[in-house]
């Protein structure tokens, strides 16, 4: 069971809340979501993947797991976000009524995680644990004395895992020093297994309200083929918890299952940085960036070519529309940056980014007038986008790649490369691609109005209609 | 007689080959070439400027006039650069054969002068000194011990002039604070007055290799209205060298004019910064900067958002397509950077800017495709781009604003906002503005073979076929 639902905003201007770090491709093509359902894909005995997920991700969870040949997947989808004490006590309410033997192994879409030697073998350890009915956490050997982390004190073994003692926050810099000298400690990645039974029968008596919410939201789930989209009364009614605070804190039954794989949470550009392969000077480059006389710096960029001319320790975060730098010692402090844009009002920069998944494929805002917009359109061999009109814009379609199946007011065209089309406003029209490419259009939008919301769609395979 | 041939590479990536510092709105909305003419275009006696400038940049200087609504003035084009000294010869020598008595005022394009209120007199004494005969270099009043500019060392008054008694090349930093000490030391401006006559006599005993070369460009001059093209056989077998070290060191006649108004050569980013005004932090923001918690830094960007977190010092100049991060200590080795980016080829981001001024308006590049492109234009009221063809692309147009002529294979169509128009390929066209505000156009071009190069001018009022 993948959680999906974060929002990276620390990763800014990169992540954004329409496509948080988890769906980014980070490391390598793959994104971090992907990368975690692909690492599990082939253990022993494992069923196809569970993903919990804001409403507003399904499509681009489906997309990432069709963009890795994943079949049988299902999405859980919350109506709004109550962290992961309600997300995880919902899902395992929706398997256990499904299969009431079901034993859980959840963990978060944005780590980064290198499997080592022993990593599946601890993973069987751990699920052993969870299906005799205990509450197994994951704990990272540390490295080093790290004070961005919650720790784990484990206590006698019980087989391969080992009780847990206590947790403790993140500490300062002298205890974490002890703690790493202690040996007994280890970082808290996150992860979690057991069985969704004895999980909903613990919840139920430490925090009742969650698992009574748990089942509203069930019994009011709209429920279609590999997609369970929980009750908004039910779900919102559940506290904002986490399962650490509202479970692993409070149950005697917790043990920790140790890994000794190199683990990353990903969790700021600093940590980003320590991920990467370095030049011989300690820069890490993503894109298009020449360090020049400079050190231990982070330059990532798709579009624009980025000079970093003697610099050191710096983050230098290009997207589109907005670029980030900061020392990556301040690396933790992006949060408040976007804190400020969101009190200036600058939705603009973080809610979209300039690349946008759709089910079809998606679309790259290329210039923005005041009464125009141009975007570029990509749409997936074999899809269609939904049958709609605009109140307030007319749209002009050229076809720069693959062939275009366009229909007007009921009339269908076929376009090639370098043929255009009308749609005047109110025309009710619909693009697919019929081809076995990729389909590139370059679509001009006049009108007054130009947002998004300015779309009536009459027929959709979605469902969005 | 203003100097606007210069590259500007330390203000690289905002100055480009095509687009160098003096054309660039970085002051206000006019240019520090429009500025440094609209400085002078009312002083007593003046006549309208001539203007030197590489061939490239005659259309661009042209317009830069129009646009501040000067008429009357003479552009003088070198068909390769060979430094000050050749350059102003040419000017002198065009200017002598108009006027014998011409006494010329030189001054550079790309400099930031705050005039006080004893400048105009001062430029008044000086004209008086050149019309004398004398060769008159300005100097300004130095406030610091800078150790970035020359200087020159003034010996004993001439009326409100003083002889020069030596030119000192950037000292090092002690010797710097004792000239400043001292008392008679000024910054060489790179201003200088003269009789036309007197400079082109001086030069003819100390380097008639440079006069005898001007007098050749000027007799195989293309002569039209308001410009003179030199010719390219004469004009380049002059050698490379500056005016200073042609005439003003070797002269006995050279007199220094002190100025005491504020000046800057904008000569690199940190000059820039310095020039600006800054926020309590001491932060100079050109267009979209949000520092925060950041100190004595320079953000300058057009399009995307700079957000710099926790940064001291530094520069960070966005591009569209090029983004500059370093130390405002480090600006002077911009140079090393274009030089480095020379060497790797990368002549995209040297030579051309994303945005290209055109005579009849300009056009930004929005995108590029494998096999298309996508343009937004701008056509000026009343002007018309040249009737020509493409071998290799076919453009679509569509109008965002105003009002478009089109003419294609001979027959005229007006387009108005929101209508679109193909142009195949091979069709003979032309684009017009007939009407009273800015058109703006979004092409499409798509072909096998997109460069700016697949032009066939048919008919340009220009002078380009």
């Amino acid at each position: 069971m993948i959680l999906a639902g974060g929002r990276g905003t620390r990763l800014w201007p990169l992540s954004r809340a329409d496509k948080p770090k988890q769906f980014l491709p980070m490391h390598g093509e793959h994104s971090l979501f992907q990368r975690t359902v692909e690492r599990h894909a082939s253990i022993d005995g494992i069923g196809a993947p569970w993903v919990i997920c804001g409403e507003g991700d399904r499509f681009q969870v489906e997309d990432a797991l069709a963009g890795i040949g994943v079949i049988g997947a299902t999405v859980v989808t919350e109506p709004v976000s109550r962290n992961t004490g309600p997300a995880i006590a919902a899902a395992a309410e929706a398997l256990v009524r499904h299969d009431p033997e079901a034993v859980l192994f959840v963990l978060p879409s944005d780590h980064l995680v290198t499997p080592d030697e022993g990593y599946f073998e601890s993973l069987h350890a751990a699920f052993a644990a969870a299906a005799s009915g205990k509450m197994v956490t994951f704990g990272i050997v540390p490295t080093h004395p790290e004070t961005g982390y919650g720790y784990i004190k484990a206590g006698e073994s019980a087989g391969k895992v080992r009780r847990v003692e206590s947790f403790v926050e993140k500490p300062p810099a002298e205890e974490a020093v002890k703690m790493l000298a202690d040996g007994h400690y280890f970082w808290n990645a996150g992860f979690f297994a057991f069985s969704a039974r004895a999980l909903l029968d613990e919840l139920a008596s430490f925090a009742p309200e969650i698992t009574a919410a748990a089942e509203a939201a069930l019994d009011e789930a709209t429920v279609g083929e590999g997609v369970i989209q929980l009750g908004e009364r039910g779900f919102a009614s559940a506290p904002d918890i986490s399962i650490d605070y509202a479970l692993f804190e409070r149950t005697k039954n917790a043990v920790v299952a140790p890994l000794t794989c190199r683990w990353s949470d990903v969790g700021s550009w600093r940590a980003y940085w320590e991920t990467l392969e370095k030049d011989s000077s300690g820069n890490a480059v993503r894109g298009k960036g020449l360090p020049v006389d400079s050190h231990n710096s982070l330059i990532v960029s798709n579009r624009a070519d980025v000079v970093a001319l003697g610099v050191e320790d710096l983050a230098i975060i290009a997207a589109d529309d907005a670029i980030l730098v900061c020392p990556l010692d301040r690396a933790q402090d992006v949060k408040q940056v976007v804190a400020t844009l969101k009190t200036r009002k600058r939705n603009d920069l973080l809610d979209v980014s300039p690349t946008v998944s759709r089910p079809w494929g998606g679309y790259t805002s290329i210039l923005n007038g005041s009464r125009f917009q141009v975007k570029h359109l990509f749409v997936t061999p074999g899809k269609r986008l939904s049958l709609q009109k605009h109140h307030h814009r007319a749209e002009h379609w050229v076809v720069v790649r693959g062939t275009a199946e366009v229909t007007i007011d009921g009339e269908v065209t076929t376009l090639s490369e370098n043929q255009s089309i009308y749609l005047p406003l109110g025309a009710v029209h619909r693009l697919a691609n019929p081809g076995r490419i990729l389909l590139e259009v370059i679509e001009v939008q006049t009108g007054s109005y130009l947002g998004e919301d300015d779309i009536v769609r009459l027929q959709d395979e979605w469902g969005r209609t």
